[in-house]
């Protein structure tokens, strides 16, 4: 490809940084308390009314859906959905067979007939927010401890949850907002009949693979298109997005919606410090470790790489992206601004005595740090098990399973009441495609070996008691060799019997399992107590942080509809580079070798030949304030039109769960001028793209 | 770091691109044909007779000067020269010994008397060009052969240096134009005088190391000083480049002096392709296999690692190269560039018929090539026996020397001419530090294994006859036990011996090479044919080539005087990526990992730790057409301060020695202000500042 000067123009607009947009996933609500007018500058031109209505408890954000996870959004007053490839992944798995490869060849329906209903997949459309805040408050009895405490808020929330979920069709939940600073019960509506439209080949939908993952320049076409049913008949959603055709370009204004999961933001500098330090160091350590010995122990076995691929692939996601939190954590200062932003809480409280509660409410939550960090390794094992070795996750949750089931099911852990045990069964059956005796043993001997180099203060007894006298290998190769966990057959009839009957079986798994329980119970009653202490603590802190800004404050992520409003923009990563915030199609042939994972479909490559690829746009960077849980959030301009999907965050900038650097917060999105290629060019979908009110003239 | 917007503005400037300037590496003489006026509007402020004095045969461009195959500018009237880092390494190796690590850290001397002289360190200064072209063409008999032709060409080169070195001091050469289209008689004085006079740790000089070299964005302080002499006294040079204290910004006009080594721009497109080829391609496969080797058969021996480390260091470097110019050549379509100006110049020949014979030079010079195909593979091992293995190397080198001593020394191979004894030895001794038999042994199985797999066409008979057998382990075994050529005493003395007595010795390595000698030497000779007709051919080409031009065009590279006109320009190495074109000790520090090649030393880091590290500038890059022995090249500002020193090129213009790509050609230079820094802030070398005149005020 031959570049010329002019592409430097780019950078011309660039210098035209933007005001006040970039920080902040706000809620709904939220949304009508920032300026209109600032929003309009910025590049808003609905009204705001248009994007919420406080009174219907809806709007145009609500076209932003929730699937499986995933964010999305409706595309077509005819219940075309947009998301990424890899949130409509299970369905091209589903109905994948030997001779009709859907994943590497991707899937067009050509009429509503051959579309591909997902078994699993669920689209949930909030319809109902509700602040239950005094409710859960008062739920809570005068005087109770910080254990009894955590029990009645969430005995509360269950409450609410299940009166909600008497309505037909309703799937309801209480969203926690910064730890207790505000409780809103959200009723959604589910559609369970979902069925795929299209999906580029997966060279496509993946292109650049891991090696391009948390990267930027970018080349993927991560997305796909599924369409809502209701009662047999295409799901008519009153709001939705229509396609833009004109795209972006740098600087434009674009506002990101979605169902963002989990940031840390509200914590305090101290509590940032126990999660880097326990969390991610540790993750990035352990589990680097067990991504080797997961090479080691299944090279030259094709049958043991299989296996333990959807493993590695999460491991490897999992402590990439701890690395980068680290790296952005240091590279930020964010823990140290954290710790500049609450000196100046803390000053100003001293002048606002009518806060000198939250004063002592933060000392209180950086002592509770302190005590973390005691038992920190230890819980991180804890932590670890419910990822691997599976032979200890599979024996400790039959174990959990039999002795939660024999609470009334509304008293039950949330993770194991009535409504999840499908979700379990599953989850235990499709876990045995990962097992691989090798592989999955040298990780538990590791896990024994972390173990044993903890603490005074931070023993496991079931491991001390069973590995203290060193053999490690021989008591796992017993433990392994004996026991009936791992055979599915068997582990599927336990999943079903009570602790008696598992007892019985003197499984000596199990036992493990068993004698480990108690410390595990130990543990969560630890954290329910610590849970109950941060209800009480955090939202007054919180409360003295807000009017101390003296503006809205964005809550903490925590899976429910946010947006965040941004622009285009690029970046300067690191000394001597500046990356530009739109890749083309010409960059995505440039990165082609032929070789997965830049290998690309034929018929992709023919067409690519026929045009200028340096004019077809691909992905794009904005400084959106987003994280996991946003993949498939919708990217739309000023006035509502769908431009992107939302797909990543770049490397820098994976530690803005813990605060926003505007240098670097950049999140990535699929332009949608390239799906409309792709339609067009490729796949010739003239049917669809007139559905969708952009078919050629 | 913390990165504003601010960065951004570079941008702006950017964009203003530059006319003319850039390809071309111009003689001196060309300089006079160049449009002055176009030069001033470029940025030159000097005229361009201060430049050069057609007359008097010198001008400022003589201030740069040639240092052991690298270059180097006079700074000041006292002698002092300025040249990379790597360019003066071996003054830092003499003068180091076991509590003197002046490699580790650096040297500074603070009187004359302190300076290091260097044992074989010598600066040559040009000070008369002849144009013998005529002299030249005039030897050759009328109706020789093309290796006649040659012969008397070499013949009437050898008496021409030969009268030119009759004056004391002189080292002459005849320098070669596009393959015989000029030759010019270059007479220079020698300065054998040299003292080292500043040099920083090895850790500022080589920062990055291997990883970033070739590389942008580059962090490298690569430069060192020296001062020559002239009969005890610090030698005034005529003309030197005052330093600038002001530096360059984006967009500015540099010019880089020096002595560019070797390119093939005059070659034609077939040329080039059978150059990829049976070259690159070879370079690349073949040594990569080589630096395999090394690796796996020098693991866990110290010995073995630190013998193979400097050929592993070269191995890589041309392997490296090798793939860059391989991923040039096809990215910036450089062949198929030259082949469709080819297809102009030979359309405009239908109408000027003048130029008829120039086509037809053209088609034999394209057949010659293909006709180099058909022996490539072959041709690529004799050439790589000058490399290794060692003992082959040393072996036929021993059996040429002996049989070219029997001729009168002005009949030589000029490379085995009496003045290049002294160097031959020197070789010959060193590189027994580089042997180390496990891995020679491998890599001359490598070599029998590649020529084993040679087509009928290109057999090598002496390997076939002692190899064909298949035992090629037992074979080598058989060699490397018996011969004496790898005991470094034994071998000196042979390097004294003749034909006879070297037979006499019934070595069996030396029976292999005197076996493969009548080989080579057929090879020479067709060689040296070829080398006859492309003198006959090439210029009648470039004759028509230049002449359609209408314009000067610069000759390839050939070790003479050269200088290129260019700007302070970023470049966009891929899509969606920016590279600006100036860096900061800021980068630096962001690279530093307390771990080599990216450990700074404690005096640099305290020093850094004093200033805003995001304005002290470290490297830039221009758009100057540079090749290999510009290392070291002074480049200096529009009034001839100097602002910087070349010292390698980006990664995606290695292919620039086949053709300039004004898009990604780019030269690295560091930042005469990061060398002002580091006499000043880290080593307090007000001395020397103060005879730069540059003193601090």
């Amino acid at each position: 490809m031959t570049r010329t000067w002019t592409n430097w123009s780019v950078c011309l607009t660039l210098t035209a940084a933007m005001a006040t947009a970039g920080e902040g996933k706000w809620t709904p609500q939220q949304v009508l308390q920032l300026d209109p007018l600032q929003l309009r500058k910025e590049g808003l031109q609905l009204p705001v009314s248009r994007l919420w209505d406080q009174k219907r408890g809806t709007g145009l954000l609500a076209a932003a859906v929730n699937i499986g996870g995933c964010s999305a959004g409706f595309v077509s007053a005819t219940g075309l959905i947009l998301t990424n490839h890899h949130c409509l992944f299970g369905i091209l798995q589903e109905h994948s067979r030997p001779g009709r490869d859907l994943i590497t060849d991707g899937f067009l329906a050509k009429s509503l007939e051959e579309e591909l209903p997902g078994r699993t997949t669920r689209v949930s459309v909030p319809r109902k927010f509700t602040d239950v805040t005094k409710e859960i408050e008062a739920a809570v009895p005068a005087g109770a401890g910080d254990l009894a405490r955590n029990a009645a808020i969430e005995g509360k929330q269950k409450v609410l949850v299940s009166e909600c979920e008497k309505t037909p069709g309703a799937r309801c939940k209480v969203a926690v907002f910064d730890g207790g600073l505000q409780y809103v019960l959200i009723d959604s509506f589910e559609l369970s009949d979902i069925r795929l439209v299209y999906a580029p080949p997966r060279a496509i939908g993946e292109y650049g693979g891991e090696i391009d993952n948390w990267m930027w320049p970018r080349h993927t076409g991560d997305f796909a298109m599924a369409r809502a049913y209701k009662d047999g008949k295409p799901y008519k959603p009153e709001f939705y997005f229509p396609l833009s055709t004109t795209g972006v370009k740098t600087g434009d204004f674009v506002m990101v919606l979605g169902y963002p999961g989990r940031t840390v933001r509200s914590l305090t500098a101290a509590e940032m410090a126990v999660q880097r330090d326990q969390w991610f160091r540790l993750r990035a350590e352990v589990y680097g470790e067990w991504l080797n010995l997961l090479e080691t122990t299944t090279k030259g076995s094709e049958e043991g790489t299989i296996a333990v691929a959807a493993t590695q692939k999460s491991l490897a996601n999992v402590s990439k992206n701890a690395q980068g939190q680290l790296a952005g954590l240091k590279r930020g200062g964010i823990i140290e601004k954290q710790a500049k932003s609450e000196d100046a809480v803390e000053a100003w409280i001293g002048t606002h005595s009518q806060y000198a509660k939250a004063a002592e409410a933060k000392q209180e939550l950086d002592r509770m740090a302190v005590e973390k960090r005691k038992t920190g390794n230890r819980d991180f094992l804890f932590n670890a098990i419910q990822i691997s070795p599976l032979a200890l996750k599979f024996a400790a949750n039959l174990v959990r399973l039999a002795e939660e089931r024999t609470k009334p099911d509304m008293e039950r852990d949330p993770d194991y009441m009535e409504r999840e045990w499908t979700r379990l069964r599953a989850t235990m059956e499709r876990d045995q495609k990962s097992f691989y005796r090798p592989a999955d043993q040298a990780l538990f001997a590791s896990l024994v070996a972390h173990a044993m180099k903890l603490g005074p203060q931070e023993r496991i007894e079931a491991f001390d008691k069973i590995f203290g006298d060193g053999k490690v290998d021989e008591t796992l190769g017993f433990l392994y060799g004996r026991t009936k966990v791992l055979d599915l057959k068997e582990r599927m009839k336990m999943f079903n019997e009570s602790t008696e009957e598992l007892k019985a079986r003197k499984d000596p798994l199990l036992g493990l399992a068993f004698a480990l329980e108690p410390e595990l119970r130990a543990w969560r009653t630890k954290t329910h107590t610590l849970d109950g202490a941060v209800a009480r603590l955090r939202p007054e802190w919180r409360k003295a942080v807000i009017a101390h800004a003296g503006k809205p404050v964005a809550p903490d992520a925590n899976s429910t509809l946010r947006v965040s409003f941004a622009h285009v923009k690029g970046y300067a990563p690191r000394d001597g580079v500046i990356y530009t915030p739109q890749t083309t199609l010409a960059g995505m042939l440039e990165k082609e070798t032929g070789e997965e994972p830049f290998k690309l479909p034929e018929k992709a490559m023919a067409a690519a030949a026929k045009v200028d690829a340096a004019k077809v746009p691909l992905d794009f960077l904005a400084d959106a304030d987003t994280t996991g849980g946003n993949s498939g959030s919708p990217t739309v301009n000023g006035r509502g039109e769908l431009v992107g999907l939302n797909f990543d965050r770049v490397w820098e900038n994976v530690a803005n769960d813990f605060g926003y650097n505007p240098d670097v917060a950049r999140n990535v999105n699929v332009d949608i001028r390239f799906f409309l290629w792709l339609l067009k060019d490729v796949d010739h979908a003239d049917g669809i793209l007139k559905e969708l009110g952009v078919a050629s003239k």
